[in-house]
């Protein structure tokens, strides 16, 4: 530590921290939950799983592919990292209790980068309850972030993409386009718009998910991929037909703004883009009505719109007015 | 499909498949056990937690850093991925349930590369019960395997490293130095030994970990980063003294030739060599004979070896007769 002592703060890195120096120093900056049994420093977290079953997921963001370092701080690493866990733990209906997370850091990586990377993954887990529990640091040349989350369906019934039925509405609460807008605005070097911040750290209406899995739905998908691809993964699962129009699409005046200002049809954006973790559902009509209800009790109100309907079908997707451009999603393997 | 058809299987890489024919492909390779409530293709997977608690580890493996591709196969690579996750598990004194698997890969990567991998996961989980129940794909420069394992503490208290106690015996069940030894025979050259094999793909006694929380266990820890250190953290968490003597650790024939041919004491390979995931764990006296007689009727015998004693003091880990060489462990952010 005498080493360390007597350098800058900002010249360490966590090579000079140690492996176990550098946990220690991640764990100090996390509370632990209630749902938390046994927290950091063992071979293993133990989480509360109170109706008997866990739901989990895992993500990973590579640098250079989910983030870039000049375009968003650490602490929006962290919380988007956090935040698309969660959303596809919510989307299952399920509360979420728990993450844990591996972080594979080039030795020069900074000690302050990794000190906000944890306070996002924190504040992200915050919003809706959950810890960050455990984790493990390696050494690795790309700048990597593993996370897993776990939740609690709270005696419901998982919200799967396999049970949409013909004659639902299908709804969409959160917004949809933004964090694609943004990502356009900043490969186009409009760094400074607020929309660029729609990219760095998306805006997840965790709380509306959950109550539309209240309310009844019987298919739920987080939009991480974008609208036209995610609901084609339910419309296969529940081989149903999932009719779209063009105009029911939300199109919010700023979106239309940012796709003048860098020449994109911005209805590709809404159909096509991903990483706004907005939630599509499938109801019947009752149940979207009961939705509608509870969403309109948030405290925070979330955009809400009913964007298609469920039709016996070949398990696909289509527009009734015409195909927006771009509407395929993005694999993240093509090209 | 036809451009990939046209071509030889072992040309065709993940970019090729595109992220949901990869995930398709590697879903089928993976069967899923009774825990496994929902399984790959929804949001996230839902696992049994029967005793209303899930124990929960998650580890990443890096190309470079944990394995190499001319020295290990992906299949080996899946089962060691797989194996210090569930050993995790297991030190709690938990029966893992499932794995979800996040793969950082880069675009020219084989498929075949990817089938192995899968399979290895697979049959590692196997050994124990549990399954791949979900995970994500990615594109990376780096290879990088981020696996995270779920446990089922079946109505026992978890078995976490603070709690030995002042005369309780210290026992490790497995073997300890293998790995290392066969990690010093690949860097000089000789990748035919079969003690390569141990850095390859490490053969964790899963069964021993839970008899010896069944016999009533007061601290366990899975040897990953060498006994010294693991202990280590084991001494430091219970506020004790750990003694152990030179004499006493293991020392095989194999250990000891394969020092002569590299030049190494092989002691420090069982003192400071991690990655064979034996299993160390501190038990009254009366609890140690209990857990004698459980290991001595596993099917496959475990080597077991009582190996130092927990005594009054400051939190550290003592050599009563000499130190040996190497005993640190490793740090991941080390040198």
């Amino acid at each position: 530590m005498d080493a360390i002592g007597r350098r800058r703060e900002a010249d360490i890195s966590v090579s000079d921290a140690g492996e176990f120096g550098l946990i220690a120093r991640i764990v100090a900056r996390l509370p632990q939950g209630e749902d938390v049994l046994v927290g950091p420093g063992d071979d293993a977290a133990v989480v509360a799983a109170p109706d008997g079953r866990v739901v989990v997921t895992t993500d990973l963001l590579v640098e250079g592919r989910h983030f870039r370092r000049d375009w968003s701080s650490a602490y929006d690493v962290g919380r988007k990292a956090a935040a698309q866990n969660l959303a596809d733990i919510v989307a299952m209906g399920a509360v979420p209790s728990a993450v844990v997370v591996g972080l594979a850091a080039p030795s020069d990586l900074p000690l302050s980068w990794v000190d906000a990377l944890a306070d996002g993954l924190r504040d992200e887990c915050a919003v809706i309850g959950a810890s960050v529990a455990g984790g493990d640091v390696v050494r690795s040349e790309a700048l990597t972030v593993a996370v897993t989350a776990l939740g609690n369906l709270r005696g419901r019934e998982p919200v799967t993409r396999s049970r949409a039925r013909p004659g639902d509405v299908v709804v969409v609460a959160g917004r949809l386009g933004y964090a694609a807008a943004g990502l356009a605005l900043l490969l186009a070097g409009h760094s400074d718009d607020p929309l660029a911040d729609a990219h760095r750290r998306p805006q997840v209406p965790y709380a509306a998910a959950l109550r539309l899995a209240t309310a009844g739905a019987t298919a739920m998908v987080d939009v991480s991929d974008g609208l036209v691809a995610d609901l084609g993964h339910v419309a296969a699962r529940s081989g149903v037909r999932i009719e779209l129009a063009s105009d029911d699409l939300p199109l919010p005046p700023e979106l239309v703004e940012a796709g003048l200002a860098v020449g994109i049809d911005p209805l590709s954006w809404v159909a096509g883009g991903g990483d706004d973790h907005a939630f599509a559902a499938t109801l019947s009509d009752e149940a979207a009505l009961r939705a509608m209800a509870l969403l309109a009790d948030l405290s925070v109100p979330v955009p809400f719109a009913q964007v298609g309907r469920v039709v016996a079908g070949p398990g696909d997707v289509v527009f009734v007015d015409n195909v927006p451009p771009g509407a395929a999603g993005h694999e993240h393997f093509a090209g």
